[in-house]
């Protein structure tokens, strides 16, 4: 399928999942970190979806019986979290679900790098990260998870987009679902096709959350249409209500309220008509 | 006492709360849940209290001992919360003060429904929750919890509030306290009376934590006036807070904002004069 | 070192401090409270740094090896709190890093205590509290903690910042590093020095997290400059922030949002000429 006709395929389908969210308000549950958890709820409900978050191992289970897909993210890690994340993962996987994962952090601690090694099987159908983080769960993935350790410094990216382009075609192939690289330009890839979105706003850097809440945003669309196309859709709606927002903000703290009112007031039109160019791998 | 003398004299006694709680700055510790502990925590700030959350058993208990009403939410339970959420309760009940209840998301996970049976010899003098989660908590205080709990969804009601009026009184008349349903239409009832206070804004349902910061409100309220006036007051400054907010926000983020700058500009005499109607049950 | 050259000298390196920030982007990891930790985050992207949260020992000492200040804050207490928090401190300690104590809740259960006493032996080289905190700190550090564990009400101080002078300055000579009071007028001390701070907003005591968001500053700072300049130079921002942000804001909701909006906008020069004057102790 040349880029050209994907590109055309994939608008429909992405006006298609964004109506379908407005219309059926899907609850995508989330095993989630406490700093960013009230901006993934509230960008999840604008969007027109419905959220619940649970720190224990049977809840999460049932939020992946409850939904059609849960958001699984590995910050601010608790002792509990070693069942649950995996727990999580893997009844997401058994039930044919989609578990969008969350990768944050990855290399600060054993336990994360444990749980990440843990989830492995589980092949979540969505991968997002930074490029660090992209390029990092692919090297845990593959090889000795000491080795690159040493090389995590926080919770933000010190890698380009682009650079994480090949760890994420590998992860999806590995997956056969999506992976999303969040950056300055964003990727998408199903393992065949890349799409690239340029757009956003700087200012997305200066609000904690702004990758944890997309995520979950993807986890909603996830519950009505295919994966790749929910992480398109939610990489999108982010771009654009960044850049609304942006023109409207003095600073962080106005540019955060101003992204959830975009968020909401995004029409399935506006977003499918956002800038993105697909190529084959 | 006729629905009109009830409805003037509770007029009168919320004047008084509003008043007494921007005059003495009440403190309401919360055991409430991760999501939305800073909404719940500035709501309470907003209408002139103060706030404290804590995790611990003793902790909680040392809350009742330092205020006159504690907020206990079964949001985002650990497992330290086995113990948490009945010792803060049963300590509320032996002191002869208010635990405001929120049973959010009952019928998600095996430890929720442990706890939520466990409070109720505590009989909490406040029961905030919306139509399906007090239909829930009937329930589940009556009848074997297995039953239903498949019919739990999420944290977003389901059902109606007039639905849930039975099951509103009922619980009520157990506690000998107060009863709080949220919904388009909000429900208060002591058992004997029923408040039905219409108003509010439908953005309160795009904001996460609409209803566990009320619940917070609640309690602050309740910490110089008795379970039902202090139901009733919250129910209506968020009435009131919701509809002015919605008037001049363009979306949930601007909402939440101008929300909880109306929370802190609404005035004893607003707040009293809010539409709402008395009937005997 | 007369106060006025103190001053002057002090000026200029809190203006080094702000550039560096801006221009480095330094991390400073946090172990702190749930109710808050957004704020903490959000607050310290919008002056320049960088923010990371765990609550795992492991984590709270690989962030202390990979910034150059970390935010410890005794709030919302976990049962594994009581090995990160000395754990964390203790790995700043040794590795001559600077760790921002906030000894929040002071006198609230038994854990908080146990972990204060435990974090004792490595001096923190920044204390951040409200008076009454500071004034419980230096009492718990030196009499038995049950003398005045009934004293504490809640989180909010009841004690004037004057009243606490003579305890930051105990603090910070028995710590070797700088102490700060927050409050309607501000003070910072070093043992040697007290800079004292007016202006802010009596808003800020209207939105929770102020002082904790405050802590998190004072870290990015002090990774850059000394633990005195830092303190110094995080209230300063932040008083120069709160007020004007009180005057664009009508209440407590779009204050929050204008207040990171003018930690964002704050330059080296503004925050460098804030009032304040410098005695010697």
């Amino acid at each position: 399928m040349a880029g050209e006709k994907m590109e055309t395929k994939l608008r429909g389908k992405i006006m298609e999942a964004v109506r379908a969210v407005k219309e059926t308000n899907p609850m995508a549950g989330s095993v989630t970190n406490t700093v960013t958890m009230n901006f993934v709820a509230n960008a999840q409900l604008a969007v027109g979806g419905s959220a619940a978050m649970v720190f224990l191992p049977d809840e999460g289970e049932f939020l992946v019986s409850a939904g059609n897909a849960v958001y699984c993210n590995a910050g601010t890690l608790l002792p509990i979290s070693r069942e649950t994340l995996p727990r999580t993962a893997k009844a997401a996987f058994e039930a044919g679900k989609v578990c969008v994962l969350d990768p944050v952090g990855i290399g600060i601690g054993s336990l994360r790098t444990e749980i990440l090694i843990a989830v492995k099987p589980y092949k979540p159908k969505i991968i997002r990260g930074n490029a660090s983080e992209i390029i990092a769960l692919r090297n845990l993935w593959k090889i000795e998870s000491s080795i690159f350790a040493n090389k995590a410094r926080g919770v933000d990216s010190t890698e380009s987009v682009d650079e994480a382009a090949e760890a994420a075609v590998e992860l999806a192939r590995y997956t056969g679902g999506a992976v999303a690289v969040s950056g300055a330009s964003d990727l998408v890839t199903n393992g065949i096709g890349i799409v690239r979105a340029p757009g956003g706003s700087e200012m997305m850097t200066r609000v904690t959350g702004s990758g944890c809440s997309l995520g979950g945003v993807i986890a909603v669309y996830a519950c009505v249409t295919d994966p790749f196309t929910a992480a398109v859709t939610g990489t999108l709606v982010y771009n654009l209500a960044g850049a609304k927002a942006a023109k409207k903000a003095e600073g962080p703290g106005t540019f955060y309220s101003k992204f959830l009112d975009e968020l909401y007031l995004a029409t399935d039109e506006e977003i499918a008509a956002c800038s993105f160019t697909v190529t084959e791998v």
